[in-house]
C-alpha cells in the first residue's frame, strides 16, 4: 500500500465524460489499497471562459480579483470529480487551496507556496477517503485567494507529495512520458523509463514542455519521486529520479530543441572590462529575456558578443542594441530570427568525453553549419539555420543511438 | 452618510454589461459618500450550467460537493463586479462567504447563518472601499463550504445588514417594489411605498414572491430596514417597516393569490379527539406540505376535514387520504385541483371590523362562490374555482380602493 499524489491536467478533466474516466482510474487504484490524494486543474476551456468574462469588464483587472475569479475553475472540477468518485462508491472529499490551507506569499497570479497544513488530509486518508484538491491556488497570510500561475497545479501536486512524504507524485498528461526527442520529428523517438531531474530541467526549458519547470525544481529540492504518465492510456510513464545513473547507461538521454529564438550579434565592441554588463544590462532593463550568451576571444582590441532572445522580442532587442552600438562605438549590429537551437542532454556526459565531438561530427556529416555553441555540465547546445531543424535532430538522435532500446 | 447593504440578484448581474451597469449605480452612490456593502448572486444561467454539469456526473450528488460546486457561481460575480468598480476608480474588495466567515450550521444546501465576522468588512469600509460579498454561501465550523439554498443571497444581505447595523438593506430585483396585487392581472395595481414586515410575510407566502421569506423573517427579527427596488430603473421602491401604521391608513395593503394549490376533503370522519392529528400526521409523514386547514362543526357525530396542498403533491395526498378513510371509517374523500386561493392582507384589519364582510360581498356581487375560508390576524383567505381568479382579484382590488393613491 502506497501513498500516491496524482495530478490531472485540464485536458484530462475537460468534460463530464473525461472526469468519469479519471474517476474510474482512481477508483481502480483505490481498490488496490493505495492511499490517494488527487490534484486537479480547471476543465480545459474554463480558464479562457473566465478570462474572456473579465476582459469584457476590465482590460487590466486587479491581480487580486483575477485570482478570486480564476480559482473557481479548479473548484468546479474538485466537486465534479468527488461526485464521480462517490457514484463509484469511493468515499471522497474535496478541498480548495484555501480549505487545505496552502499558504502562499501574496504575489497574486504567481504566488509561491510557503506551507501546507496536511492534518486534515491525513485524517481523511486514514478513514479510507480519496482527497481531491484544487490545484493552482492557495491563500495568503491575510486570507486572500492567490494563484500559482499557469501550470501551477503541477506545483501543488509536488508540494502535497513533499508535505505528505508520498511514495510517488504522478503527473497525468496527454503524453505518455518523456521522450528522447519530439516523436513528430523523429518517429523512432523512444519513451524514457527514467530521467534525472537535472536532465528533465534541461529538457523542459528547451522545449519538451511536459512539466512546469518550477514543479520539477520543487520536486528536486524535496526529492519527491515524480512520474509523468498518460491520463488516457495505461503505461509506466517516465520516472524522474535524483540518483546518478549507473555506469552502463547511455551518455545522452535526449535531443531537445527550440524554434522560438532569434540571434543578435554586436560586432567590434572594444574589448574592455564591463562591456558584457553594458550590453546585457541594457537588454535586461528593457525586460527582454536572454537565453544563450556567447562571447568570443577578440582581436585588434575588439570582440564580438552574441546572444539569443525570444523571437517576439527580437525587434525590441535589435533597437536597443543599435543605440548601444553607437554609444559603445561598436562596428555593427547583426541579427537573425531564422535560427533554431538544438541541444543534447544527459547527465552521462559528465563522465564521458566526446559528446560534443560526436554531436559536431553528426551535424557536419549532414552539411549543417553551426552558428553558435554553448555548453553546460549536462548539455551541449548549438544554434543552426532553422531549415536544418528536423535534419539535425534526426541526425543527432541516430548518432547517439537513442532509437535503440537500452536497459537502464 | 449612510451605511447601506445592497443585494443584486442573478438577473441584475446576468452579463458583463449588466455587471457594468450595477457598478455604475454603486459608483454613483459611493460618490455621494455612502458606505456600501454589496451582496451578489451568481450570474443568471450560471447555477443551471453547474447543475447540468453535476447531473452528467451523478444523479444524486452529495450535498457537500454540490455546495463546493454551486458556490463558485457567486465567486465569479464578486470578482467581476470588483473589476468593474475598479475600472470606475472605486476601490473595491471581494470576499467569499468563507473569507468573510459567514458561519453556518452544517446542513448543506439549506444551511442557516449563525454568525458573521465583520471586522474585516468594517476596516475596508473605513478605508473608503466598497465591499463585495458572495451571497448564498457560508462555511461550517469545520471549514466546509455551505450554501443557504436558492434565494439565499437575500438572507446574506439581511444578515450582513444586521451584523453591521446598517442604515438600510436594499434588495435590487427585476420589479420596482411590492404592489397591491399582480399588475399583470390588475393594471391599476399600485406600488406600495411602505409595507409592514407581517404584511410582507403574508404577501410573500401567498405568491407575491419578491423576497425570500426567510430573509424577511430575519429582517423582522433584527429590525433591519429593508427596501425592495429595481436594479434597472431609478425609483424609491418599497420600504418594509416594523411599526404599526398610522390611524388614517388603508385597512388592506394588498391582494395576494396562489394558483399552485389543490384542495382535499375527507367527509364523514368520526368527530373524536385525535382525528385531526391522525389525518395531518399521515400527510406530514409523507413529506407533503399542507397550507390551509379547515374543519367545520360536525353533525351526527361526524365532521368534514379539508386542507390544501401543492398541486404537484395532490395525487400523493389523495392516495394517503383514501387509505386513511378506510382506517378511520370515514364516508368518502373528495378532491379538486382546479382551485385558487385569494387573500386580502393588511395590518389595518386588526383594528377595523368589516374586512371579511367587504371581501365576501365583493365576491358575491360577481357571483363567485366561496369554497373555503381561513383567517389570520392580518389576512383573510378564500378558496374559489380557478376560473374566478382574475375576476376575484380585480373585484377585491377595487372594493378595497387599492387603485387610489393614498398618502401614507
Amino acid at each position: 500500500m502506497s501513498l500516491i499524489v496524482q495530478k490531472y491536467g485540464g485536458t484530462s478533466v475537460g468534460s463530464p465524460e473525461k472526469i468519469e474516466a479519471v474517476a474510474e482510474k482512481i477508483a481502480h487504484m483505490h481498490g488496490q489499497g493505495h492511499q490517494l490524494v488527487v490534484v486537479v486543474s480547471a476543465m480545459s476551456g474554463e480558464t479562457n471562459r473566465l478570462l474572456k468574462l473579465s476582459a469584457e469588464v476590465h482590460e487590466q483587472p486587479s491581480a487580486r480579483e483575477m485570482d478570486v475569479l480564476l480559482s473557481t475553475g479548479e473548484q468546479v472540477t474538485i466537486a465534479l470529480l468527488c461526485m464521480a468518485l462517490q457514484k463509484r462508491a469511493v468515499e471522497a472529499r474535496s478541498y480548495t487551496g484555501q480549505q487545505v490551507h496552502i499558504l502562499t506569499n501574496n504575489v497574486h497570479g504567481k504566488a509561491r507556496i510557503q506551507s501546507i497544513e496536511a492534518d486534515r488530509v491525513r485524517k481523511d486518508l486514514a478513514k479510507g477517503r480519496v482527497v481531491v484538491i484544487a490545484g493552482f491556488q492557495g491563500v495568503d497570510s491575510e486570507g486572500n485567494i492567490t494563484t500559482l500561475g499557469r501550470g501551477g497545479s503541477d506545483t501543488t501536486a509536488v508540494a502535497m507529495a513533499a508535505t505528505l512524504s508520498a511514495d510517488e507524485c504522478q503527473i497525468y498528461t496527454d503524453v505518455d512520458g518523456v521522450y528522447t526527442t519530439d516523436p513528430r520529428i523523429v518517429p523512432e523517438a523512444r519513451r524514457l523509463d527514467r530521467i534525472t531531474v537535472e536532465e528533465m530541467l534541461e529538457m523542459s526549458s528547451l522545449g519538451a514542455k511536459v512539466l512546469q519547470i518550477r514543479s520539477v525544481e520543487f520536486a528536486g529540492k524535496y526529492k519527491v519521486p515524480l512520474r509523468v504518465l498518460s491520463a488516457f492510456e495505461d503505461g509506466p510513464g517516465t520516472l524522474i529520479t535524483y540518483e546518478e545513473k549507473e555506469m552502463e547507461q547511455a551518455q545522452i538521454s535526449g535531443i531537445a530543441f527550440n524554434r522560438d529564438e532569434a540571434k543578435l550579434t554586436i560586432l567590434g565592441v572594444p574589448d574592455q572590462p564591463g562591456v558584457a554588463y553594458n550590453i546585457l544590462g541594457a537588454v535586461a532593463n528593457a525586460d527582454v529575456n536572454v537565453d544563450m550568451i556567447v562571447q568570443n576571444v577578440g582581436e585588434d582590441g575588439t570582440t564580438n558578443f552574441t546572444f539569443t532572445v525570444h523571437r517576439s522580442e527580437f525587434q525590441q532587442a535589435q533597437t536597443i542594441l543599435q543605440k548601444l552600438a553607437r554609444d559603445l562605438k561598436a562596428r555593427e549590429v547583426s541579427g537573425d530570427d531564422k535560427i533554431v537551437k538544438i541541444s543534447v542532454v544527459g547527465v552521462g556526459m559528465r563522465s564521458h568525453a566526446g559528446v560534443a565531438s560526436t554531436m559536431f561530427k553528426a551535424l557536419a556529416d549532414e552539411g549543417i553549419n553551426i552558428q553558435m555553441i554553448s555548453t553546460s555540465e549536462i548539455k551541449v547546445s548549438v544554434v543552426v539555420d532553422e531549415k536544418y531543424l528536423e535534419l539535425g535532430v534526426r541526425a543527432l538522435h541516430t548518432a547517439f543511438e537513442l532509437d535503440q532500446v537500452v536497459e537502464k
